[in-house]
């Protein structure tokens, strides 16, 4: 049995990042089999152990030999770490979390890795250190125009038309055209996934999906016309329904997957229901990559008290995708 | 020991309306000692309690002393209503609902009654009856131009700074002068009924509350400077919060209430987290008024089955505001 090998970048080593980390693979009995690589720094990675007192074994990749059963491995980033300062943003720690993700990336384009999982990163350390992009979506939207965030736990998943946007800029984004891409992107990058499972409810962009024109018109101007072409290309998508019931509908339902039509349509639903269970997972790349809901929680830094629920639940979630993905066509 | 008045509408006769009043009655363990007084038919009354198989005692009225224990009267309302058409919209329905619902309002105006709960009509029965009102709320905005929506349940509790507009509308809407009057009225509405005990906390507008103007620039514009007037005028309001988190913050607090900017930004996680046990409660009236948070249900009009949960919790909102309001100064 080969088994897939899932990248991990450690994050913002001042945040809760790598501590969720190694809390997540030190609960071996709550993974899948795999093998986990983590790109990140054997300094960080000791000063984490130290913290957490734990005695997790984790070699340098070169050991990977094919045979090996499940195992954690690290592919050691050459990074500016010297001392560790935690709790708060930094230049030093935005370079050296920048270059975790960014080896991590590259290891996935060239299919080192199956999956890719990111541990948080600050924004701040980023602006910090230099760097151009607001956080791991921007740099890998960057690379790939068509990146769709998408969010999962076992109650709801929602995909989401536009994120950091304005909520003005994303009304206007709201277009026949653009609409029908977005569905297109998100039924090719699934159906690479899981073929055939996946059925798509737009929510309307106005009160009651705009009530026949009453409430608002980009229901009968935009949207409908783009679900109709959709459907017409095969595609398992309808709608708009009325924003304030399509959720609740999808609760528990495992192949429903909502399509939010801006940031906190989605956001604000998934983060009530899913609570410390949701993960972040970007489609439209040619790997699979997936995130724990949460931030770098500085204020709980170092303290050993992260919860590494969601981070647990991100790496289930990118070992059964790449799985997936290994075994369709 | 005086007890409260509180009035009932019946809703529209086709719908479940009838059927969840008398099914809540019916259950005298679940509410609270209070006078129950339906506005509606005895035709209408008499048809239900046959299908539901329901014994209960509801005398006219007149009948009512002042010395009378928990107990529930029909103040008969004149109406067209000759045959009952259940499951669909219809012109007599409508013109019943609304005189139903017209003389309990009037009734309450008058102090006859300490609150109101109105169940379901249909909107589109009121058009056949040629009413110009889409609903409740409308018909009361109109009497009382500083009616306020919100929705309450044990969970959660929201507050709407704008209802049934298009969210281009909603959001044109977001100017300091009215969010400064609206933290006002919803303020002095709520000191009446139970004074220093609530905090308002606002919801941004865009995502993640505008991040500084990186994302959207109302919460500098408008919102920031509405809330600290506000909070100069001695109101217990706070804000702007990121949406996506601050719904899932004033989970299970009962003192919280959250200002939903438009109505999906409200109602999304509303209906998600209080699921049955919504109600809807209008402040900015002179007299308390809570509704359930369903509609007419037609399909299953006359059919017994609709539960009556959320008209249960409408009914103990009802009596315990408007005991609280007349223990107030």
């Amino acid at each position: 049995m080969i088994l897939p090998k899932i990248g991990i970048s450690l994050g913002d080593p001042g945040g809760i990042g790598p501590e969720v980390v190694l809390k997540a693979l030190a609960s071996k009995n709550s993974l899948p089999k795999a093998h986990y690589i983590l790109f990140g720094s054997s300094f960080l990675i000791e000063e984490e152990k130290k913290i957490l007192a734990l005695t997790l074994d984790i070699p340098p990749l070169e050991k990977l030999g094919s045979n090996d059963s499940s195992c954690i491995f690290l592919a050691e980033v050459k990074n500016p770490l010297s001392s560790l300062k935690r709790g708060f943003p930094s230049k030093e720690n935005g370079k050296s979390s920048f270059l975790f993700f960014q080896q991590a990336v590259e290891a996935a384009r060239i299919q080192k890795i199956q999956a890719l999982v990111t541990a948080p990163i600050s924004k701040k350390s980023w602006e910090l250190a230099g760097l151009k992009w607001r956080g791991h979506t921007e740099y890998l939207s960057h690379l790939y125009p068509r990146a769709i965030m998408s969010f999962w736990s076992k109650k709801i998943r929602v995909a989401l038309f536009s994120s950091h946007l304005p909520l003005r800029e994303a009304i206007e984004n709201i277009k026949e055209g653009n609409l029908l891409d977005f569905f297109l992107a998100l039924h090719q990058s699934l159906e690479k996934i899981q073929p055939g499972k996946y059925h798509f409810l737009v929510a309307g962009l106005n009160p009651h999906a705009g009530e026949e024109g009453f409430l608002g018109s980009e229901e009968i101007q935009e949207i409908i016309p783009a679900v109709k072409k959709a459907h017409q290309r095969g595609i398992n998508v309808s709608g708009p329904y009325p924003p304030d019931v399509v959720f609740r509908e999808c609760l528990n339902k495992p192949n429903k997957i909502v399509v939010a039509l801006y940031h906190d349509q989605g956001l604000i639903p998934f983060k009530l229901a899913a609570f410390e269970k949701g993960v972040n997972l970007t489609l439209g790349l040619p790997f699979v990559r997936t995130s724990p809901d949460h931030g770098t929680a500085f204020d709980i830094a170092g303290r050993g008290q992260a919860n590494p629920q969601s981070m647990i639940e991100a790496l289930k979630l990118a070992c059964s995708l790449s799985s997936a993905n290994h075994l369709s066509p």
